[in-house]
């Protein structure tokens, strides 16, 4: 199948699951080689989770399927070009390619902070508009060291 | 209970957890006032899950606890800087402050993609090691047309 049939795949679920009442107008398809992996959509409204975007419930699904935390192989589709949240979690999965029609300025323009969200993100931590304060206390780095001598660790 | 009390349990939980073998060592806890609201992290290996990281799934929690999918009067202790994934994340809920302890460089030095992702969010697009392809179709623009004009959308 040809890269438009799954943008209009990804486009068809937006549509279809935001009139349904699930959520934003967002979907996303997972796609390795010829095969529709998984597909995603916006689901934030619906299930009260602010992380159930179209791109993170695809790549959810997605590894659930294939039992692996890694889609090395695979390529997503996405109707609109991936919020710093979903691009995140892009690279975890190790997705190949992205694939997207709108941008993060047309989301703005209907209501979405994606763009907003990319903006902080260039900021000094402690100067955005969510600050974030640095903590560090007497247990705080224990984990980093234990995870470096831990010798059965599985990376990812 | 202070802020150096939920940091030490953002870190307990880091500890505790990546050493049972559930992922990395990292932990988060969400905090309304005096209330601890959820407890969250690192799944990735163990549920083959990466999105599954300590903030996210703090954040799926307290939503699930509070039912809702914003957070506006709660802040989040975590023994990492987040990623930015999990910064998304912490957007999207509209959490009020993040405390953290050890830092994205930090998280690098032992064998963590924070800073790498970092890095490549402020990249264009097309040129990141996941490259973004824009690829507009005839159906990709009608979502978000038909969001606009829906009456009774539930904004977030």
């Amino acid at each position: 199948m040809s890269n438009e049939v799954h943008m209009n795949r990804a486009a068809a679920l937006a549509l279809e699951k935001m009139l349904g009442g699930s959520g934003g107008p967002f979907g996303a398809v997972i796609v390795r080689g010829d095969e529709i992996v998984s597909e995603g959509w916006n689901q934030v409204t619906s299930t009260n989770d602010p992380t159930a975007h179209a791109e993170v419930t695809a790549i959810r699904q997605a590894c659930a399927k294939l039992k692996t935390f890694q889609l090395a192989d695979c390529d997503i589709f996405t109707n609109c070009e991936p919020c710093p949240m979903c691009l995140g979690a892009i690279y975890w999965a190790r997705l190949k390619h992205i694939y997207y029609a709108n941008t993060r300025v047309e989301a703005a323009e209907i209501g979405f902070d994606d763009d907003f969200i990319y903006k902080e993100i260039g900021l000094d931590p402690a100067t955005r508009s969510i600050p974030a304060i640095r903590l560090v206390t007497a247990q705080s780095p224990i984990p980093f060291a234990e995870w470096v001598k831990k010798p059965d660790k599985v990376k990812y």
